[in-house]
């Protein structure tokens, strides 16, 4: 199987590498020329050198072994780049070039039956055409021809998005990165010509930097097959799907925008249930999840102690919870007694536990230590609203030393503004979750639970 | 009525007035010392003066005219002040001091019923107790003791919030402020011994620098009377309501923090919709709909016209409009005459108008000129990833521009970090609102169409 090529291939063709800078060529040229630390071969007819790396005339005139092309020239060539690929038994190919199925002629649909027959029975397997290809952030592999400047700087991690859609995941990647989400790879497939998403899942699946995995899809080439796999990943991984075509409307969009029949949007729901996936109703929903899937443990069962220090928010947080299926922990006596020492004699001790206007961080650590002991506690949502004056920034050691016993999820919300941000940031980056709002951090909880029972 | 006066006072007494800069009484005499320009009296027995303003042993020792008293004394004295205040004929009166009902001990409740004597026939109102008070953005009126570098500094604007909840209305306003989202007034009323809901909502309808209301509550004084009242206001102004301990767990948790009763919420939810409410499902939601409703005219009817540089999101978008109940408009065909002079052969001229991956900021400008004249469309929802290369941030004027003209709403999905944060932030600032994600954005309109339907 050759899909490993597409992300830690030891020799990279660049096919139609340009010395425009305004040229896609050139683009994915320089990411490569820049962090890539592979063998790199620029294929152009006229230049000699670019970016002080030789220029070769065809992939057929190079000598030494290719393991991976990248095609971005223009569509009337495309093809027959691709067939010279083959004959150099180039096993990975990302066709970025864009003018075939998906604008809908006759001359493109041929094109792309086409190039679907050069490769067939070869080793050769194709990514695209008609996409942003490939972006591993360990190898630096990176075809995403975007302005460096219009996006964030990639951040490693641990989730892998693939998606039918170029410019759905690049807006979702800069999103990602601009929170300090790290990925591990990323693949636009485009048209999807060869490599699916059953691929990419068996392959994502054996992927020791991926924990999550999140997809966007406007409809499945094979659902059945999808759907195995699935079955298959989630057993072991977490799978967000993002299904977009849901209503009549969204179906009849996602035919004109790649050509996919959406289908059935309640079979495919269930069928994805059955699959073990977790669904993304929304875009918000699927960057939540990721968030919690790539930074959290398993949860056991479906009992959350709510931790606040602002009785609004504690209420919103026990609606949310219901809303959510989840339950309000019944707190231990233990627990009870642990908080009541920190806490005004008038408090009451139930949950969520409201730890009053005016606590510090000495009242979370104790709450929170007792309640990460509590074997009637699930999971702990930490409200934490820094505007008042008696919460200092000590609280973010206090959650994130609790939340690294592992032992059971922690996630926090806080809303706020830019000092409350500072404290957000320094709280994701010792792995704590951070939500804006009651609901958010209860329904990606909520999706954590989903998928701990499933598995 | 002596309202005006809570938000218009010429003079004010801040009984509790501190030199010790971490007490409650310094921060707020220090925030009315910076930026109040009416005459202040700080009441201090000890004091000889504070901030380089002459304190006042008591009220009655004052010998002009007061319009306005703030106490921020302990509990065992504040009633004391507050008939001082009365004898004095002070109109308003805002108790910052805690330790009343909401402690649930029998000492707290006495205390209470006694302040609610004191004032009883007589002229002065109160303001809380056990609340974060008053801001009005004109007047600098600002009761709020909270750090200042802890919350991003207040924007003038045109929504109003009031809130039973002091935590949850800072962390409410730090994000508004952080986003540039203004307020013309805000009240945090706490314990609601005498002024509520109802005489809020009143004062606020007549109140010129105010455009939407938004609300958040546990549970009614007086649901009828509440009702009633909103019903008048929201025929000429949108009141979004954020309604907590929606559910038993809820319930329960808001009994123990403000003591409401907050009531069966499916009734509550069906009285909203009868008195013409907004109701914000989410905290998300109350956010999202206040920006809307301070930027946006009237939405007409509920026909959409969604633009796109991104296929997948123009999917994403049609879903969202068809689980909000709104319509994707039919283009007229001056409208599909006009789109077709600037997209490719091959494009498809349906909505959501896919101005494709390489789309300008001209494609843009002659689609929504037309789609600004399309008598078949009500709404316009403008998708702008601002990641791809050819892009540019003129696309922002011609938003903004068509924006202006003020026929129709128009609002823009943009995902992002930050190089898109920039764009959005220059978007907002001249009057568009933005939303991060297509569920968000075409909720939001939902809302925008809700309310201009019910007036």
């Amino acid at each position: 199987m050759a899909l490993e090529k597409f992300f830690s291939p030891n020799s990279v063709a660049i096919v139609g590498a340009s010395a425009d800078t305004k040229k896609v060529g050139h683009v994915i040229l320089k990411n490569f020329a820049e962090r890539y630390t592979g063998r790199i071969y620029p294929v152009n007819l006229q230049e000699k050198e670019i970016l002080g790396l030789k220029c070769h005339p065809s992939v057929s005139s190079i000598r030494d072994k290719i393991d991976m092309a990248v095609i971005a020239v223009p569509p009337a060539v495309a093809n027959s780049v691709v067939k010279e690929c083959v004959e150099k038994k180039i096993e990975a190919v990302v066709v970025i070039t864009a003018g075939y199925k998906e604008i809908g002629t006759a001359e493109g649909v041929l094109r792309e039956n086409e190039l679907e027959k050069i490769v067939e029975g070869t080793k050769t397997r194709i990514v695209g055409p008609n996409c942003l290809g490939i972006l591993d952030t360990e190898t630096n592999v990176d075809t995403m021809f975007l302005p460096e400047y219009k996006m964030d700087k990639a951040v490693a991690g641990n989730i892998a998005l693939i998606s039918q859609s170029g410019a759905f995941a690049s807006a979702l990647l800069d999103w990602f990165f601009s929170e300090g989400i790290g990925i591990s790879k990323f693949v636009s497939y485009g048209n999807r010509t060869d490599v699916d998403e059953p691929d990419l899942l068996e392959f994502l699946l054996h992927d020791k930097k991926t924990k999550c995995i999140v997809m966007y899809i406007e409809g499945p080439k094979d659902g059945r097959e999808l759907m195995a796999t699935l079955k298959k990943v989630t057993k072991q991984k977490p799978v967000v799907v993002l299904k977009s075509g849901k209503s009549t409307a969204g179906i009849k969009a996602a035919a004109s925008h790649t050509g996919s029949l959406a289908g059935s949007y309640p079979v495919f729901r269930g069928m994805l249930r059955q699959a073990g996936a977790v669904e993304a109703e929304t875009l918000d929903d699927a960057f939540d999840y990721a968030k919690i899937f790539s930074t959290q443990p398993a949860m056991k069962g479906k009992r959350v102690a709510i931790v606040t220090n602002g009785g609004g928010y504690g209420i919103l947080c026990a609606d949310a919870c219901t809303e959510e299926c989840l339950e309000l922990a019944e707190l231990s006596d233990r627990t009870k007694r642990e908080i009541k020492k920190v806490l005004p004699s008038y408090s009451s001790l139930h949950n969520p536990v409201d730890l009053i206007g005016d606590a510090n961080a000495d009242r979370y650590r104790a709450t929170l230590d007792a309640l990460a002991l509590d074997p009637e506690v699930d999971a702990i949502v930490v409200v934490s609203l820094f505007q008042t004056s008696s919460l200092g920034p000590e609280v973010v050691d206090v959650i994130s030393g609790i939340s690294r016993t592992r032992k059971k999820p922690v996630v926090v919300c806080a809303t706020g503004g830019a000092y409350t941000g500072t404290l957000v940031k320094n709280l994701e980056e010792s792995g704590v979750p951070v939500f804006k709002t009651p609901n958010r951090t209860l329904k990606a909880l909520r999706a954590l639970y989903t998928h701990s029972r499933n598995r």
